[in-house]
């Protein structure tokens, strides 16, 4: 039985360190000596050194790089869901992230700059849909890839929260404090998902079921940020609602900016529930009442389903769907 | 001249695409049959093929790939400039993001695991002072790098923020409201870096130069994040100040929700004032006035700097400082 070589025995013969033969043999040693250089490839080329696949797949000893693609770092609910993939990776778990700031053009690129990087596994939390030219990358270049918050129709590893509860846990609260009008702030067609749609039916198809009637249900469509919530006070003070829902606590807290530039009061004039229970919830004033996505979970189990499917490429499609909770605060009253 | 083999040989011999070779070449094509595999080591031997290191490292033609080590992506602070540092570069360019999460422990083996990535070049925004081995890694490999916000005695290139200006802005802003007994809501141990300590100074030298008596300014020192603010609001309350200056806005953020928990107003009962001017500033009630970070420059710098080095690994020493300003809104009044 012939012994395999390893990167140390070409480590040894050039008399570099296993990391400056790895960096230059992977593309990445221009910083060393055009002499050294050669010398390693010349002693690849003469020991006949090839990378092992099967040991990098089939143990946990070498380093695992996992690509994660957000829509926006700077979004909470997605900062969040970043710090907490990072918390559970082990220390051989590398994580290259990507945050699009709300350019879905970049998705494409994106992807492709994470495959030539050499990304073992994807996290996907831009929705996709829409984008066959993506779906055909993923699918072609064979990469494991689970897809957060999305349309699964597409036969790939699935997570996501039970948005249409969650809207109904807003919408059930609201009606049972008596409200009747009700503004409702979504994301335009740019920032729109498919999962937000769902919260959205979660929360009018529970408002029809109480007996709301349809034009007592304001719906406005503004970006998916804090300045997109803002902008929106002027149309929901003309509608006169007696209470707001938004599909975000980031559209929240604009909202509650605008409403008080304006010089209305939250719980008051209005009141107001989010979604998501990002860490600013509890720091508004007033503490916003909301929805909570338990995020540290989301990542978990994301990061849980990636390993088994770049453990074994075919089991058969991994689907998990975790609850949200509605948290009582002080941005609602009885009407 | 003997025309230089190129991938696209490799990839033409093997009937496999360019991507697909690159990726079984650097030992990411696990999930490529055992057969193609083979024979792709094999055409690299036969054809001699050698990565185009000059190519890729004189032109911008080919990608790179940056780390960038932060200590919590969560920290909006970090999350802006995490962002920032997205948008300003190509889409050659690939960003590979760590946070710690506070836990400083991890910086070796976060550096270790991307310079195992093969990554081109490095942004700290993590305080390696007092982490010799750290610094000795980085020495050690070579490997192009750039500091945000630290301590300039480590011969490396160097961006920060004028933190001292900062401080001092702070101070002027509330001894011109006649303010003379005044709380800091400072780092703890753990958490506090080479330029909060000059932001502290900046501070803490104007009010003596303003005459404000040693014993009329309390500096309580908490974990640096939103619940560390929150915690000092009854020790802020027993000390009895008219204002008070917090070292980061997630500090003012946590301060202003734990003196509303105690009833107390801002600016009626306390002035206050953040640092940073996170975008969550403006929506805080009362608007937060503020000591603004230039978080896009910041991050353009940085980027800027880092691609000199790369380019260029001789040239001397960058040093780069940002100013800061003053942003006054409604959380401060005159004593």
């Amino acid at each position: 039985m012939s012994k395999k070589i390893t990167i140390k025995e070409v480590a040894h013969k050039v008399g570099l360190s296993i990391t400056a033969v790895s960096q230059i043999l992977n593309g990445k040693g221009a910083r060393f000596s055009e002499g050294n250089i050669k010398k390693v490839f010349a002693a690849r080329d003469e020991l006949h050194y090839v990378p092992s696949l099967a040991a990098r797949n089939l143990s946990n000893k070498t380093d695992v790089t996992i690509g994660v693609l957000v829509p926006a770092i700077s979004n909470p609910f997605f900062s969040e869901f970043l710090q907490s993939i990072e918390n559970y990776s082990d220390p051989k778990t590398h994580v290259m992230m990507i945050g699009l700031d709300g350019d879905r053009g970049q998705l494409y690129s994106a992807i492709e700059g994470l495959l030539s990087q050499g990304i073992d596994g994807l996290i996907v939390a831009v929705a996709v849909d829409g984008y066959p030219e993506v779906n055909a990358l993923l699918k072609e270049n064979l990469i494991p890839y689970i897809v957060l918050d999305q349309n699964n129709t597409k036969d790939s590893d699935f997570i996501a929260a039970d948005d249409f509860h969650g809207g109904q846990l807003a919408a059930q609260y609201l009606c049972s404090l008596g409200h009747e009008k009700i503004s409702i702030v979504a994301a335009n067609s740019e920032a729109t998902t498919y999962n937000l749609t769902v919260r959205l039916n979660g929360f009018l198809e529970t408002c029809r079921d109480s007996g709301i009637k349809k034009e007592n249900i304001q719906i406005i469509k503004t970006q998916f940020t804090k300045h997109g919530g803002q902008k929106t006070a002027a149309a929901i003070i003309a509608f006169r609602p007696t209470a707001i829902f938004t599909l975000s606590d980031e559209l929240a807290i604009g909202v509650l900016g605008g409403l008080n530039d304006y010089g209305f009061k939250v719980p008051d004039d209005f009141s107001l529930i989010g979604y998501d229970d990002t860490d600013y919830a509890e720091f508004m004033n007033p503490k916003l009442t909301t929805i909570r996505q338990p995020i540290p979970l989301l990542a978990k189990y994301a990061l849980e389903m990636l390993k088994n499917r770049m453990i074994n490429p075919k089991i058969k499609e991994q689907i998990r769907t975790v609850d949200v909770e509605l948290i009582i605060r002080d941005s609602c009253k009885k009407r």
